[in-house]
Formats: C-alpha cells, sequence, structure tokens
C-alpha cells in the first residue's frame, strides 16, 4: 500500500528564535520499506530544546538538519508494514520518525513499547530521553548525597521535575525554579522543598532563603540569569552537570560585557567546582538499563510524577516548538500527530 | 637562647600588582618553644603565586593574610630548640614558618627531611606542594591516558614542569608553553614533544600545528590568553584540572567585554567538558602517599627534572616575588634565607 507523509521541511536557518517562515509544509509518497526495514505511521512527536540547535550549522555536538531536510525528532509510532523479523503491524514503537505523519525506518534503531505497562508518551519524556538525561546527569555528575542541596531550574519540564524528584528521592534537599505562580503551584505538588519564581523579583535573595546551606549540586539546563544568580550560592566542591543552556540558545551574538569568563573560571578554582557538560548519549551504555528499572518502578509506584503538554496536530508543530524555547510549555511537549 | 627574627609583614592590601609600600620590614624577638613547639632557623622560603591571593581579603579557600601579620609561606628550616620528643636540634624540617629568619611552630605540623635522599629544597618544590600540585590534579583530575595529548602552561615553572614530565611518562604527547626562546629550549631539554612561546606570534596557530589531534587534558595554571586559545583546540570528553589563573590574580576590575561566560558554557556543553577547580590538599589523604614514593623514585631515577630558581636575602623576597607573578622566575622561586 503506499502512503503520502506530510512533513516539516526546514526551510532556511533561524536568526535568533525560529520564525515560522523558517519551516516548510511538505508531502511526499512513504517510502516502501526495504529488507530490515519498517514503515511507521507516527503517533507522537516529542519536541525538545536540542532541536533548536540542529536547526543551525554552528559546529555541537550532533551534525544540523540540512536545509530542504525533514526535521528531526522522536516519535511514538505504529507498525504498519514490517520487512523485519523483530517488528509487526500494529506493535507500538520508539523511534526517531521527525516531524512527518509517516517514516520508513530500520528496523534496528526501533525499540518496542508495550501499552501496559506505562502510557506510551511516557517513552519520549519521563521514561525516554529527557527522563534519562535528568537520571543520568544527576546521578553520574552530580553525585547527589543525603543531606545535600540540589537546584535545577525549568523544573517543570521533563527534565528539571525528573532532577528535583529523583534527587528528593535520594535524600537531598530540592530547589526548583520556574517561571510564574502556577509552574510554582505545581512544582509544590511535586515535593520539591523550596519552588521560586525567577519572574519575581530577586532571585538572588529568594535562593539565600531557599538554600541557606549554600547549594552542592547546580543541574543545569537553562543558564542566563538563572546561572548568574545560583554562582553565588555554589558550595565548595559543588557539581553543576551542564546538560542544556536554553536561555542562550536563540541568542545571535555575545551580550554585553564585562567579560565575566575570568571571573567564572576563579569560581571554578575557589570554590574547586566541578563543571560538566554532558549529552545522554554518553551514559546510555552503562546506565540506560538502570535507569528503565529504576524510573519505570518510580513511576509505577508513584514516586515519580510528570507532567506532559500534548497539541494535537502536526500542523502546529513550529509555533509550539517556538513557544517552549520561550517556556510557554508546561510539563514534556508532545505533538498528538494521529491519535 | 633568644633570637631575633627579620620579617616581611603585609602593610597594606595591593590593588593591581604588589608594590614595595605593601611590605613591611620589621624585627621582632622570637618567642621560647612551650611543650609541643619547637624554634626554627628558616632555611629556605617558598614563594608561590597563592600569596598574592592572601594578600586580598576576597573571598577564597584560604583566610587572608591579616594586615600587619608576617607573610605566609612555606619553609625549610633548621631545628635551634625543640620541646617535642619527635624532633631534636640540628634536624632539618620542612614547616610553615613564613617570611622571616625564625619561627616557633607546633611540632605536628613539621615534616622532618633527609638531606641524604634529596636535596632539601626539593621539599618547596618538585617534592613538595607544587610537585604534589601537578601530580594529584593531572591524574585524578585529568585522567591522562596513552596517546592523548596533554596541554600545560607557564611550563618550566615547578607545577607545570612536573605536569608535562608525568604526563610523558603516562604515554601522553605533551604541549608545554611558556614566554622567551630560553625557557621553550629549557621545555625541549625537558622532553615536551612541543614547545610554544607564548610571546611569539599567534598561540592559536602554533597549538594547531603542535596538537594536530586536539587537546585531551589543558592543566590550567594561568587563564587569560593563552586559555583563550586552548578552548577552541579542545576534545570531545577533555579534562581541564583548574589549579590557577596567574593571569587574573593582579586583575583590578572584570574585562571589558563582550561576556564570554556564556560561549564557555556553550563549549563546555557542545564538548561534554570537564572544568574541575581544585586545591591540593583535597588529595593529600588520598594520594601525598603514592606521590612521595612515585615521584621520589622518577627525580632519584632522573625521569623527572626540576629547576630551583634560588635568590639569596630574605630582604629580596618582595622583588622577587612581584617578578614572579610577571613571569619572572625561571623554575621554582626559592629565596635563600640562611646557608
Amino acid at each position: 500500500m503506499s502512503y503520502t507523509s506530510q512533513q516539516w521541511r526546514l526551510q532556511s536557518r533561524p536568526h535568533g528564535a525560529p520564525k515560522p517562515e523558517n519551516f516548510l509544509w511538505d508531502e511526499q509518497s512513504v517510502r516502501e520499506p526495504r529488507d530490515g526495514e519498517v514503515l511507521l505511521r507516527t503517533r507522537y512527536l516529542s519536541l525538545d530544546p536540542y532541536m533548536r540547535g540542529r536547526m543551525s550549522d554552528a559546529e555541537s555536538y550532533a551534525k544540523p538538519v540540512e536545509v530542504g531536510d525533514v526535521m528531526v525528532g522522536a516519535t511514538v509510532s505504529e507498525v504498519l508494514e514490517s520487512r523485519s523479523p523483530d517488528f509487526e503491524p500494529g506493535q507500538t514503537v520508539l523511534g526517531y520518525g521527525g516531524w512527518q505523519t509517516f517514516s520508513t525506518e530500520r528496523a534496528s534503531t526501533l525499540r518496542a513499547l508495550d501499552p501496559d505497562e506505562a502510557p506510551v508518551t511516557t517513552a519520549l519524556g519521563v521514561l525516554g530521553m529527557p527522563g534519562f538525561t535528568a537520571y543520568a546527569g544527576l546521578l553520574a555528575i552530580g553525585n547527589p548525597q543525603p543531606g545535600e542541596t540540589v537546584a535545577v531550574a525549568a523544573a517543570t519540564g521533563p527534565v528539571g521535575s525528573a532532577v528535583g524528584q529523583i534527587a528528593k528521592l535520594k535524600g537531598c534537599r530540592t530547589v526548583g525554579i520556574a517561571g510564574g505562580p502556577e509552574k510554582v503551584a505545581y512544582l509544590e505538588e511535586l515535593g520539591f522543598d523550596a519552588a521560586l519564581d525567577h519572574r519575581s523579583g530577586d532571585l538572588v535573595e529568594q535562593l539565600r532563603s531557599a538554600a541557606p546551606g549554600g547549594i552542592d549540586v547546580y543541574f543545569e539546563n537553562v543558564g542566563g540569569a538563572v546561572f548568574e544568580a545560583i554562582l553565588p550560592r555554589l558550595n565548595t566542591f559543588a557539581r553543576v552537570p551542564v546538560c542544556g543552556l536554553a536561555a542562550s540558545y536563540n541568542a545571535t551574538e555575545l551580550p554585553e560585557g564585562p567579560d565575566r569568563a575570568p571571573a567564572l573560571m576563579g569560581l571554578v578554582l575557589r570554590k574547586s567546582l566541578t563543571l560538566r557538560g554532558f549529552i545522554q548519549n554518553e551514559f546510555v551504555p552503562t546506565m540506560f538499563e538502570d535507569f528503565l528499572r529504576d524510573m519505570g518502578a518510580w513511576v509505577r509506584e508513584g514516586k515519580i510524577q510528570y507532567r506532559e503538554d500534548i497539541t494535537a496536530g502536526l500542523d502546529r508543530a513550529p509555533e509550539v516548538f517556538t513557544s517552549m524555547l520561550d517556556g510557554g510549555n508546561f510539563g514534556k511537549t508532545i505533538i498528538e500527530v494521529s491519535g
């Protein structure tokens, strides 16, 4: 049978925040699967901050999306046709189909999902890449010890909310930072010991009250003004897993001076700080099985809560993506492509 | 018997580079030792970059020298009187007597030196704090692997020269950076695979030729322009032990913009870098015995060479110290206080 895939392609590289004209809506007939391949119908598309990086051609850890190519992204899909012994029609799988309604993928890149074990959308969030990013970065780099204080921003997002809840399970005091009263209220629901609103007044002062003993682990996923406010509160030997810098993804030039880099290095020296950048891939071989076991159990037992922000319709992907980069999402951002 | 100690005291806190008027020459009678104390005559005084930090009252890992107090510093001394069963007159000891000709110290803070094992001045350099800083920072944080490239600046200094030679013993390619042709020639004598002069032209270009495969470990002890030149050459997963930032110790304000801190954090993220500040004290409990064993053997066997820059006369300490901060030393800076 033949299918037509509706797609979002990269039309041009954004200068600053992505705009509608950076994306091109297209339709293409779907290539039949060859041996070892599977034809999929996209059910859910994950939207993640890293995609902003792929839209640019600056040197990075992954090669950029080429202008004219379909935008990349993790997907939960239904198997329509299979030329692999590992999958059969009707199965639900996690893949990397991108911003489109159908895709043809190598079976070896797919992971079967069991809808009875957890809602399949969780494979894009709390039980997927964002949850694993939180788990691996916090445990392998942050190395949180009972009684220590762990702080995280974008704390209602899929990474931040997992960081805070895992840290709490490890016996830490947790400080969550988010934008606006609704998100702050949710942080309290999640059990953060302190929930701060970076939009309401002096964050440095708020942090002083929220972390009177200083901060031992700051899980960095935003950068910018929040990082500046955190720095003076970091304790000697504090660890800073650096997993994202959302505040500067749309920056078009270096911020105005003075140059704070030497002061940052001075603080690293005086406080014996560890700053460690990472991409979750690094830890997949050593930690992914532990993650699925631990996090799966914590989610089933209600010890880890999660929130998904699902919008129906692939046509809305660009606007939802742009809004997410600006903090407009509330929970893991997902596009429902077909039910 | 009573002694008079000649001393350099901190007269005022420097603004920028230390000047003669920041130091006060004084004489005081030496306090008699009480039980558990020892009276020492200073033979050699170590001058080290960290002392610049102690002259300021900015928050740091150690409390500052108070205005009016004797300048601190490690010393090799002769025991004149002992009220401790652990030491007897005539012994040579490593202590922390400061910038003065005599001192009274607690026996528990001293370490006996055996002049037959190594020249006693080595306890201030290659077999002392600077050598241990190199050993611990390079091995515990840098974690150099055979075939990797290790770069270090101030490479003829007591820390840098040890870093390069230990890295070479560990099977690494070594890149040393120093100022001026005489120092660069010495780096070649020491066996560095590449010896660069940061005063001669484009360091970025020099580094490209010297480390064609990039840099895996950069042992940071200077900061400033050298660090800027190193950054683009760092490989994914590179480690940066941060042990000093000599280039900015005399800075009186933040450098002019643009603000490079966000770009630095961006690089940490994209390259999965580790920046880790440290003070050698942290590693004393776990690594100091190994250091004395390994480094002692390497020095005895001629596998690690060292160079000392000894000036006679305590009266010259301030000028020698100021010159050292400016790169005027060639090897470990030591004042011979009494022969």
